[in-house]
């Protein structure tokens, strides 16, 4: 499997994604976004970056996207929106590629920190992240509104 | 009291608020921002916004900072940074003018969701978030790496 950056035309891979994440996450429902509006937002308007894992056939089967967020404390900082691959290709460490990858990025951009939120009951995740020596901080509520 | 857009010369006073937040939040050794960055970041390279609350003799009390982010399941959305107005000045509904006006920026935008993270001992925010009816979701745990 080769990790690679995201280009015109992964976008409906990536949204299926997305949508295949949302479900894994109990949120079927909460996906609005399209594949039409992902390829804007990703390569016309390059307002998020992604990179997709694909297999010798260039079948996209795992994406990390990510964009320049801003911490007053610590100035910019890279959010990792969403990281995934589907269970099936979850082997040969390519998730920790992927992860490792996306870390790359954030100290080319010199960011000072990095940063991605995880579901409290998603345990292999949790685990995941522990492994790569993340500080994983419970003490913040996410406070939302709606339009 | 005022509400209006931060200008080149309000960093100062802005970042003696971020610090000021910063210790009330039990965090103020965390902050490695500077009145000097936080210039170029809000008024030259222009990757986020600020909304001051000012007195009569434009002593800036208060502020609001935030910048357009991204949902994989929304799209783009407004994340509000910090949020913060002086006890001494919280009277007349200051806080929540701020607050509206922040949510009349997301909607000019055309985002789907603004986004913020309040800690969850913080009673009196997560008090005044629930009077606009926000949605709070202590679901989510936040992961970070520090470079």
């Amino acid at each position: 499997m080769l990790i690679r950056e995201a280009q015109s035309g992964d976008e409906r891979a990536i949204h299926g994604l997305i949508q295949a994440l949302a479900e894994y996450e109990r949120a079927p429902d909460e996906v609005i976004n399209t594949p039409e509006q992902l390829r804007i937002d990703l390569f016309e308007d390059k307002i998020c970056d992604a990179l997709v894992v694909t297999t010798d056939n260039d079948l996209v089967v795992g994406f990390a996207l990510y964009y320049t967020s801003y911490s007053t404390w610590k100035g910019r900082c890279l959010y990792l929106e969403d990281f995934y691959v589907l269970p099936e290709y979850r082997r040969g460490g390519i998730g920790g590629r992927l992860f490792q990858q996306v870390v790359s990025i954030a100290k080319e951009r010199g960011v000072k920190r990095m940063d991605w939120q995880v579901l409290e009951w998603n345990e292999p995740a949790l685990e995941f992240y522990k492994k790569h020596e993340a500080i994983l901080d419970p003490e913040w509520v996410n406070g939302r509104l709606f339009f």
